[in-house]
Order: C-alpha cells, then sequence, then structure tokens
C-alpha cells in the first residue's frame, strides 16, 4: 500500500525501476500500542512500552539462544511507505536533505532497523521495548545486536 | 540464487511459505575485495579495505547531506544464502542454535545491517570500510547511524 501524501514541490520523485526478483518473508507481525502513524514516537526509547515480535509459529525454534542477549536488532517492513522519493523536506520548510541522509521510512526499500533491549520470550512471542513502529508493522528478521554477538564459526584461513 | 551447501543433519529446516508481494529494488551495488566467499571477513573492521557502494545514477542526489556522517548504516541483499534454516551449526560440532541468535547470512530474508565508516562521496559512488561482503552484492539502503541520526521532522503531538 503506498502512501497517499503527494510529494511537496521541492522533494523529487524518481521513476521506479521495475522490481527485481528479491522476494521477502514476512515471518510474523509486530504488536505495539500505536495504531496510526501520527501516534508513532520519531525515535524508540528503551524505556518506552513493550512490544511484542509474533512470530508465525514455524520459526518458533529459530528463537534458541536469543535469551542470552540484552539487546537485539529488529528488521521491519514500513509498508505504507513511498518509495520514490530521491529528496525529502522533513520539516515542511523549503529544505531538503537526500533520502540517504535520512532515517525516515520513506525509502526505496522502505527497511526498518532498531536496536531494542530484549524483555521475555513467550513461546513464539518476544517481548521487546524501543520500537517506534505501528501496530501490525511485518516483521522480517530479528538478531544479536551486532556490539555484542561474536562470530560463532571458527575464523578462516588467511582471513586476519 | 540458492546456496548450494545441504543443510547438516542436525540443523532443521523450514518449508518455506510463498514469498509475499513485498519486492525489493536493488539500488546499486557494492565493490569489495572478496571474490568468493570463503575470502570474506566474518565480521568488518573500520580499518578494513575501502569497499565502494556504487549507486545506480538515478539515486545520486538521495546522497545530499550524508556527508555530514562519520559512520553510515548500509544494507545489503545476500543473494547467495539459503534462507530456510530454522537452526543452524555454525561450528559444525553438533551444537545447533536458533538463527534469530545469530548473525549468519543464513536467515528467512537474507538483508545484512553493516556499521561502516565513510571515508568519501564520489558522484554516485559512496566509499567506506567496515563491511565483510562479496564483491556484486546488491545494494538495498544507506542510512546514518542510528546513535548520531537526530529526527529532522518537528516532534509529533501527544508523543514525548
Amino acid at each position: 500500500m503506498s502512501d497517499q501524501k503527494p510529494a511537496r514541490a521541492n522533494e523529487a520523485v524518481v521513476d521506479l525501476r521495475p522490481a527485481t526478483d528479491a522476494q521477502l518473508r514476512f515471518i510474523g507481525v509486530i504488536r505495539t500500542p500505536w495504531v496510526t502513524r501520527d501516534l508513532c514516537p520519531r525515535q524508540g526509547a528503551e524505556d518506552g512500552p513493550e512490544c511484542r515480535l509474533v512470530l508465525d509459529p514455524v520459526w518458533q525454534p529459530a528463537l534458541a539462544g536469543l535469551e542470552d542477549y540484552e539487546r537485539i536488532e529488529v528488521l521491519y517492513w514500513l509498508d505504507r511507505s513511498r518509495r520514490d522519493l530521491v529528496t525529502q523536506s522533513p520539516k515542511g520548510d523549503g529544505k531538503t536533505l537526500g533520502t540517504f541522509a535520512l532515517r525516515s521510512p520513506v525509502r526505496p526499500n522502505p527497511i526498518g532497523t532498531s536496536v531494542v533491549r530484549l524483555v521475555g520470550i513467550e513461546g513464539a512471542e518476544v517481548i521487546v521495548r524501543g520500537l517506534d513502529c505501528l501496530d501490525g508493522t511485518p516483521l522480517l528478521d530479528i538478531k544479536p545486536e551486532r556490539g555484542s554477538f561474536t562470530p560463532k564459526a571458527p575464523p578462516k584461513p588467511g582471513v586476519a
């Protein structure tokens, strides 16, 4: 579903090339307290309300070991965002910035990435604090936070 | 393209549901020194070699303002990865972990996220240090690093 808001006069739009064949598969849905976009905070806070990552049950075994991490990275699909803005005017004041200089949800591939605090795991549901997305946002991935993760596979020959 | 490596006996596989209609659009390609997967480091280092994010020229204006950031987040598509492992045995030692407790490229949506150091911008090419992906990896997105970015839009009514 595309955002209905038209581009501002000082924003630039690109003709999107056809989509490639890289297909995402939604692995679940995110439950948050925010049911309209106007109610979503601009940035999540670790003392914000609890949110739930509700996995499709086939993925429940993929959570094994996640409980060892205090902070996790969550990827999700911002399915209401338009995707064709090259420049944007976030303040609406006539000043524009490039899309890649912003963390706006409006981007060619509207993938949200957040680092959140892991509160607990209940079956196929992961409880976290620190998200800022709409209730019902499709879930793409969960990983340990970069900074607290150490590769588990042995080092490779020839690589420092 | 799917990874040809078969699952190990102690790894679990899921029957993937059909892909949804969330389509990614590749916005460019990443040039790195690593031409086979065996040569890629397990984790990028900020003193590692320079790599180039080569954008499709239509996206060049979207870089405006990115030069203000020392560290940027890069998203890319790990197009060689199989996507159906629910648990994995990264060390090959019989011990398994859930896919979501690992940062392995093998995951339902193989999106790589890295925080890298911005070295410079030349036209539609962004030079960075800190990546660990294969040469030719499709590029999905570039954003300012979470920690150094402040929302540019005005605060919303009713949101702290």
